[in-house]
């Protein structure tokens, strides 16, 4: 995911729409290999755009700068990026119309601000923006799908549900998850890391990680995450459950407690 | 910035320490060029490290993965992407040891997951942890300054306040800035596209950014934030004054209003 836009950079806005995106994919069990934020420059977009294509990914998704604006430059650093030229898109051109119109504007002016919304590169395909006045764009290149979304986090968030999820979907294949969380206390992060060491040799793949939640009257705490994602269902529930009863064991013998927990069977609770 | 971690690419934690820290460097009238983020993977920490120092930066900053367990391995990929090899730190491993000891273990166990935490490149040198138990890390490659500090967000704030603040000041020599904020009702962002395109014409290097608000009875909400950095405050708060009245002006010539105002003299309000 490539996030562009200066208010990122500066403190100004937290990028939600970044871990709105990797919670939605880590659901289905796939997840975001890399978020990157950049400036609205044209050559910074256009950069950071050939970077995650040398990656080859399945799905780039860059999210900001479709606006009309002149800081919003996502398309034109796209095109550059892509070497594409930019042309008008007619199908753009009356997704941005019919916005207006909707919002009681009337007959609408084109004027040259909204017909950059609708300038695309050549090749592109514009996707309706149900609940804003930029369109998305969907483009291939080689064997990646490259989506634009718009920045305002309610119209990224519906056009990455109405058409980054599917592709993901068919892309990705049937695939079962379980996640299990816990809260430990009286068990040090030093001493926990060779008991999740020795979990990821047992079954490789699994995602176990700890987060220190501070110490309270010497008892240090940490919530403790464990995800499996498998081809099932049922084997991803088996090797969760697995790793969690196997981790619950050794804190409880490291002199440790479970303070909580979700998704997990406790035995003798 | 370089922020490594897992939970920041599946949506479990949201990168606020990017965010703080944009934020701190934009107060001092810089700011970041690039965030990236990553996975606990040494392939990928090493490739972003290498990708980042491409770029010759001042400064890299590189934030979390210094814990003592098994996913905790910014420091191997550093030391991979900069082509150095890993030594226990003497140092690294006092302040380690100091930590535990001030946490009331008394005589403190180096275990191996503690001594990794004190494991450094070669020619990495240590950086006091005033608040956690990871040293923070600074080393020189070329031109650029790497700092690799705590992702616990207390840790990195400290860490970031007291090394790489000073080093940042130190780089850009005195510089003057004037933030201006306004809310503006009743001019579509596609009208003020042009105006602000002016002003970014008149003042080049001066920031002007609109972020849409929504549309409430019909009027369009528009928030709009001016910023000019210069080499004295003077300087800074005279651009930043003169492009906030034209803007002021022209919103009110187009039809709309200000709403409320940060750092603005408005004129017959």
């Amino acid at each position: 995911m490539l996030t562009v836009g200066k208010e990122l950079l500066i403190g100004r806005t937290l990028n939600t729409n970044a871990h709105w995106a990797g919670a939605r994919l880590a659901k289905i069990g796939t997840m975001l290999k890399e978020i990157t934020t950049v400036d609205d420059d044209l050559a910074e977009i256009s950069r950071a755009l050939r970077a995650c294509l040398a990656r080859s990914p399945d799905v780039l998704v860059i999210v900001g700068g479709l606006g009309p604006t002149p800081d919003d430059m996502t398309l034109r650093g796209v095109a550059m990026g892509l070497g594409k030229k930019l042309r008008v898109n007619r199908a753009a051109l009356e997704m941005v119309k019919e916005h207006y119109a909707r919002r009681g504007m009337g007959s609408v002016e084109m004027t040259p601000a909204r017909k950059k919304m609708a300038t695309l590169p050549v090749g592109a395909e514009p996707l309706a923006n149900e609940v804003g006045t930029a369109a998305g764009v969907r483009v291939e290149m080689r064997r990646t799908v490259v989506f634009c979304l718009p920045g305002v986090p309610a119209e990224m968030r519906s056009l990455f549900s109405r058409f980054v999820m599917p592709e993901v979907e068919r892309r990705l294949g049937p695939l079962g998850r379980k996640a299990l969380r816990m809260k430990v206390e009286g068990v040090f992060e030093s001493a926990l890391a060779p008991l999740i060491e020795k979990e990821l040799k047992l079954y490789p793949g699994t995602y176990i990680k700890s987060h220190p939640r501070g110490i309270k009257e010497g008892r240090s705490r940490i919530e403790l995450d464990i995800v499996s994602v498998k081809k099932t269902r049922e084997e991803a529930e088996k090797i969760g459950d697995a790793v969690a009863s196997d981790m619950v064991r050794a804190i409880r013998g490291a002199g440790g407690s479970i303070v909580w927990s979700r998704g997990l069977k406790l035995e003798g609770d």
